[in-house]
Parts: structure tokens; C-alpha cells; sequence
């Protein structure tokens, strides 16, 4: 199955400035493509830290995507991080310089050249509606960290992915999760391949625990379902969705 | 300065399922009390890569919190991945399962013993109101991941802290980031030790971009506001707080 991994690069994340809604966002998406995201890192602008992470996470996944640090100013340092990860010189983009120009007209100035100067032989790839090409090296895919921005971007790379959605039921339970832990337990044993999710919740009228059952086969599925529910007492399922 | 890193355990937070509210919570709060959070991982509930996680972690800052993953059921697997971490066994807390005994009354039973289990020579301290002790190991803090318990939980953890917290400028310019670039790294020539933030807001109606000028020695801090205001024209400079 295809993997990801997610880099968020900002310190204004760390340092709780600014709230990281493109991890959310982003791990909603995955799954429904069916790629596994198995790692978000935020870390902050240095181009060390950038360029050792993401040549670790260019080799552990299929799909690394990075978001944030990719605009005129100096602390905006994602592009010589992605050069540095894979020992590449960063280069002029004649093309991309030009576009920019266009696209920024009377505002255009030395800064916004810096926008243009790319890892060599980064990928440049047209982007849906946005006139700012979207913007790759390897496996590696350079984001837009304002979210805006971001999920118009991640449209075009979705496009680029194929996975294998996972199917899901969800199953409402009226104990406490230590309760039926023992069934769970019991029911992973016979189905070693489902994903089982438990997840107590306060301040629910009708259930105290969300048991999340799911597998990229839908017929394993359902064979776990109904033992679950054969295992489970009837009078403490609220609810199977 | 103190430092501090995060580790996030949860295939619910990967998968898309839950949004991870603790870690803008916790970027927040530690901002607050002045220890610098260098990294945020979420990484799944797996040992091996909980203990590598919270090895390195432990290493490179001075405090580490982990968030979820301390319930009664099969994928509560953090207290392990933290004993593997440090190459400790895990053992039964008398103490700590009378407790919960108590706490738990008809409810208790062979899975809610599993949450007695710690690694060896873990530290139980009362925790506030809340019945359950804090928990942790070196200098690794094990909270639990319900945001109503990981915020009562880490008021614990505060207090333990020492920090010298940043002194804050906001100043939001009228023009766009990139025609005040220049100015910006004429400002970090002078100022190397600022903590200078630049970020574009999309939709606001009165300004462009929002910087931040950061220090904790506040007559740096200061000074470095007074430089960056003369370098600004004053017609594009909406707003300082």
C-alpha cells in the first residue's frame, strides 16, 4: 500500500501562533485515497532540520509532502531544504521568473525572484486554477503552508496518487471501554489484519465508546463486524454505522 | 533555555478520524510559560516506534510529553513504547491498582489492572483533581489523549516547568511581503538574535501581512521595533500592538 509522510514547517506553528489545520485536512484526504499517512513532523525554519527530515521521510515513504516556508522572505527556507536533502545546487527557474512577473505585475521585485529559484531540476507542474506551478523533487512535494493555498494544491497532487480506500464501520457502545476490552482482544486474535480503534467519549447521552472497525476488504469486514457483534452482550450496542 | 518536544500516539489522528487539538494547546501554553517546543511528531500506536521516538525525544530536549495512547485496550501501547525506551520492565503499581480500584468500584476489572502497569521506577505524582496520577519516566511525561485530560494533566506538568517567556511586537503592514523583504533582512542584519515571524493574511481588509518581532530581553526587543519602524514607511505601517 502507498505511504506518506507529512512535514510541517513553521515556527509560527510551534511557538502556537498560528494553528496547523493543513495536518487535519490533509489526513482526511489521504484516507480517502487510500494512502497511509504514517508520520506528520512539524519542525521549525532551519534548513538543516528541513533538509535531514526530509531526506529521511523521501526514503521511508511513497508520497513526502511539506507545507509552509515557501514565500519571499528570509524565513521562508523549505526550497534550500529540499535542495540540501538531496545535494542539489538551487537554480533560476528563467520560466517560473517570468510567470511570476506576469502574475505580479507592478509589484514585482528582487524578492519575489527568490520565489523562482528552485532545487535543479525540481518538478513544475501546472496547478489547477492557481497561477503559482506546483513544485516537486523526487516524491517530494513542496506546499503552500496557508491552508487556502494548500488544499487547491494538494488537488493537484491527489490527482498524481492511487491507493486503496479503506472501508469503515463504526460501532456505538453503551459500557465503559474497559468493559469489553477483553472482547476486543479476543476478536483481533481471530482478525490479525483489521484495524480495531476504541475510543472512549465524555459527555455522550447515548455511548461511552466509538469502536471503529476497518479493512481495505470489505467482505473481511463485515466477517469481523458480525463476529464483534456475536461477542458483544446485545443490550450495550447503541448504534452501527 | 528549556527546551521541549511533543510526541503525538494515535491512528486516530493519522487516519483522519480525530482532529489533535493538543497540540496547539499545548504550543500555546508552553509559549506562555517559555520553553521552547522544537518538534511535534504523531506517529501510530506501534512500540517500536513509540520507544525510538521517545529515545531520541528524550535526548535532544530538556522535557518530552506524549499524548494518548494509556486506556485499558489493545492499542494502548505508549507506557510500553516508553519502557522500551529506556530498556525498563514493566510492573505491576499495588498502589496505583488499589486506586483504581477504588476509583472504578463495580467497573473494575482485569483490563483496568493493564493501566497499573508501568515501567519500572516511573514517577506517580497526584495530578490536580483528577483521580488518575501523572506518570513519568526520566524526563518523558505520559499524558492521556481526551483534550478535557490532557489539559488538566499538563497544569501538572507546568509547574514543574521553568521557562523565561518571549516578549512580543505585532505589527501589521498594509503592503504585500513581498515589497518589505528587503527591509526585513536589512533588520535581521542588525537584530541576529530576533525572532522575526512574516505572515500573509489572505481576506483581511486592512492589512497585507502580520510580523512578529520576538525576544525575551525586552529592551532588544525594543530597540529592534524602533529599527524596523524607521525602516518602514510609515504610510504602510496600519497597526502595532
Amino acid at each position: 500500500m502507498p505511504t506518506a509522510g507529512f512535514l510541517v514547517i513553521g515556527n509560527e506553528i510551534l511557538s502556537g501562533k498560528v494553528v496547523d489545520t493543513n495536518s487535519p485536512f490533509l489526513a482526511k484526504e489521504l484516507r480517502k485515497i487510500g494512502v497511509d499517512l504514517e508520520r506528520i513532523l512539524t519542525i521549525p525554519d532551519e534548513i538543516d532540520i528541513i533538509a535531514e527530515e526530509v531526506r529521511k521521510m523521501s526514503e521511508d515513504y511513497d508520497y513526502v509532502l511539506t507545507s509552509g516556508g515557501i514565500g519571499p522572505t528570509h524565513d521562508d527556507l523549505t526550497m534550500d531544504g529540499v535542495a540540501k536533502a538531496f545535494g542539489l545546487p538551487m537554480e533560476l527557474d528563467e520560466d517560473l521568473c517570468r510567470r511570476i512577473e506576469e502574475a505580479t505585475g507592478d509589484h514585482f521585485n528582487e524578492s519575489m525572484r527568490k520565489m523562482a529559484i528552485l532545487p535543479k531540476g525540481a518538478g513544475v507542474q501546472e496547478s489547477g486554477e492557481l497561477w503559482f506551478p506546483l513544485i516537486s523533487v523526487h516524491n517530494v512535494f513542496v506546499l503552500p503552508g496557508i491552508p487556502r493555498l494548500f488544499e487547491a494544491k494538494f488537488s493537484s497532487v491527489a490527482e498524481q496518487m492511487t491507493g486503496i480506500p479503506f472501508q469503515l464501520k463504526r460501532v456505538y457502545v453503551k459500557s465503559f471501554e474497559s468493559e469489553i476490552a477483553s472482547h476486543l482482544h479476543a476478536l483481533l486474535e481471530e482478525f490479525e489484519e483489521l484495524m480495531l480503534g476504541s475510543y472512549p467519549r465524555m459527555g455522550e447521552e447515548h455511548y461511552r465508546v466509538m469502536l471503529t472497525l476497518e479493512s481495505r476488504d470489505i467482505d473481511y469486514l463485515e466477517r469481523a463486524l458480525s463476529s464483534l457483534l456475536d461477542r458483544l452482550p446485545d443490550e450495550i450496542v447503541h448504534r452501527i454505522e
